[in-house]
């Protein structure tokens, strides 16, 4: 049949609901979140974050900006989500290279796979001002998540907030975004 | 400051993450999906739906698509997901006025968000080619995981076959993406 | 067979086992009582009020007070539980209608169903001591169960706290009691 | 405070929604339920009984079935739910006396404590009509909810149905009931 | 064949895994540890405090030492954990018998019974200076995981390091590590 | 203070309770067994491989073998546990280079880490007797925890068994006691 290979892959990509984000199952959060969870919160930030820069006159493609998000974790569903502690053992461009084939694998039966790919690719190199966009969200997506934990009871996250103290956003409207998530964290 | 209202509406749409399609419960399937998971699922069979038929020239709004996927179940974030049982004992206008006035209430800090309740209405009221498209990637996606279940062990989910089995598709490739789940079913 | 309706009913009821008391899992609690879990407890606390308030000679009838706490939310395995957030969305009179239309279907195999139907309602409607008694308790169990996540690490239950301050308790007995609860809350 | 002895009580027994029925855990099922779970159920299946005897004119004391119901697992909250290779390893009397002695303690601030110490008795003597109605319910509600796991896909709970088929149950109405569930298991 | 009796002996163990660390559940954490999650726990630490003690010239025996911590709880297949408030309730001796009785049944598969069932012994009665070692390891493992509950947002838990502060440790060096874990309590 | 890294790590070790082993997941079984568990359970695993083969004349280093099970997949604290879909995507020395940074960190506080990352590289190349044996009985485990999950229900993983079937076992014990399991799958 035409579509056998699409469906499978629509069947693998829901492994991604079990799959958990590691960094938090090792920190004993209660209830470890799936990877796509992340995707959808990720997504939804991506979205907030153009309609609010678009209504400023920032012209970025939306479809750009949900495609990438969409897509941004996506070869997880065969790597696996790497904490940070893992990424600091395996050498960059490895895990580059792994992701790459992962992804080519799974979206090869999609007719736009390449375009797919190369938004990816510009995701993963900051190299369009939406993928710069996308890398933001997936940052403010995690600390929502973060500060979720937080609000909920849970301790021991401070390192997060370090982390992304440090970072350089790359649009300022995300690090106002942040700073509102700070300014609610519990006392 | 500026963006607290929307600081927050990122942080309640989280809850997404926590929140069961609560029809897999009552039937006891082992791990629940969250309403965030089906979200993540329906936006990634909307792309792919629409990616074959754009290949195949019909011209689709992709933007549109992923945008109504992404907002189609975000009203749940406060009336949470209504199964099969309850449906029958609520007006079906009840509750798209529910869902409508939740709707209205959780994207009020975005500057598109009269755009977005407009896709959202036409994904409602099946009132676009995209909308349909989106309705097709809905039930799609929920038979995708309806098939991960059983071929993970569940039993018990025949109804959700059965009432798909009636369901009229909008689009062919629909169809046949259905019936190539449908033969994957554990024997 | 003559008992099968009989027979499927306590199937059905089994699945309030699996079934989250959604207001937690919005506020992100690490494990969520099932409406099971909710309906022992609160017809515990029924108990416990009844005896206590008979032994000062109030002569409640012990038989109505436990019938009424065991069916109180017994329309949620139908239903689901409606958090406050959907509350507000569904007008009462709907929500009402549903659950009475579901408790009569569920109860229906039972010859006493029409004594029990009428007892719900007095609960529903406050209409009887015993059934505001119910009311007390369902409330009372709510905050026992509120305390315990505190007390076990959870963060971010003031409302639940504020809303039942706010609340008139049909015996002076539930109020003292609630006080006590409230004492325990960590610092 | 006059109360506080009561307080404390509530706020234990909540514990109960938190503890497993071993047995299910110890067979690998998906989601083990608590023991307050199968104190609702066994509760409600006990009505259901009653109300089935009460309309044949058996004259059964609702409100003493209801109590025992309630009341026949508490002393786990101490002692928690010992699966049959554990009972047996502990002499019979020695576990009768441990929960003699929880109960006893547990129901104490209930000024009708010796009253519900009586009926727990008769329940684990089988010494009333109501007592023996209530050890056919707790059966009953562990077969119901051995066949929701089965329908619902697990497997190896054969020893379950083994072990009940030898039982003698106190009343007919029981053994057709427990036929009928026998009857819903999957093929 | 010859080995059918080992082999469900391996099955059995694995049984382990889904079993919870009771006095966790009933405290309310979200996560409880398995029982095979202490003992792996246990072996690790004692291991640990072997390799200090032997660097300092103590010469315990370091295979000992791992099959009494590999062993230490493997009854509880049978017995599951009781808790300290069951323990209050079972006489010692009777618990003891149990578990003799267990572990001789679990370990008969293994031509090295005996001398295993001497180990567990040794263990049992702090008869020995790998026994006492395997005792320390036991409680210091236990407050490891403690502390991890705490770090990560847990509360209610003093109890547990109230016990520990009166206890006895047999070897300074545990003593030690107790200190520096309770040192790590968050504030 | 002097045992502070010490202290350290045995906290970190007690991550792996938390951390899932993945390939479970990603085949949606109910329950996901920890790295822990696994463990735990390879060390008892290997434990009964040695004492039969010793039994029977071999002269396996016991000690040995405990301690190489104890620790064969410690790194994954750091690393996770990289299911197959993920080796195939990194490089086996870039894994091992990974693995052998992470266990010397992770083994640096102990006095006896040289001697336990030798015994730890043996496992890796298979290069002594006793490597082989855990090498198996890691094979083992796996299949006995497999072969839990299949009876209690568990689809799908066929591949698990075509995989082992395809192994060559470093002792007929091995393969004798894989047999057994294999006859014990449902039907």
């Amino acid at each position: 049949m035409e579509h056998d290979a699409l469906g499978e892959v629509l069947v693998e990509v829901g492994s991604l609901k079990r799959m958990q984000r590691t960094g938090w199952a090792m920190r004993g959060v209660p209830y470890v979140e799936s990877i796509a969870d992340h995707i959808m919160g990720t997504t939804f930030v991506a979205l907030a974050l153009a309609d609010v820069l678009n209504a400023d006159g920032q012209g970025l493609d939306v479809e750009q900006v949900l495609l990438m998000a969409l897509v941004h974790d996506l070869a997880e569903v065969r790597l696996t989500d790497l904490p940070a502690s893992a990424a600091r053992l395996i050498p960059a461009e490895v895990k580059s290279r792994a992701e790459a084939e992962a992804m080519a694998a799974l979206l090869a039966p999609l007719p736009g796979a390449s375009r797919l790919l190369g938004l990816w690719q510009a995701f993963e190199d900051r190299d369009s001002r939406e993928g710069r966009l996308v890398r933001d969200a997936d940052k403010l997506e995690m600390m929502v998540q973060c500060l979720r934990y937080e609000l909920a009871g849970s301790r021991g996250l401070d390192e997060f907030w370090e982390a992304i103290d440090a970072l350089v956003w790359h649009y300022p409207l995300s690090g106002e975004l942040y700073a509102r998530l700070r300014a609610m964290r519990p006392g």
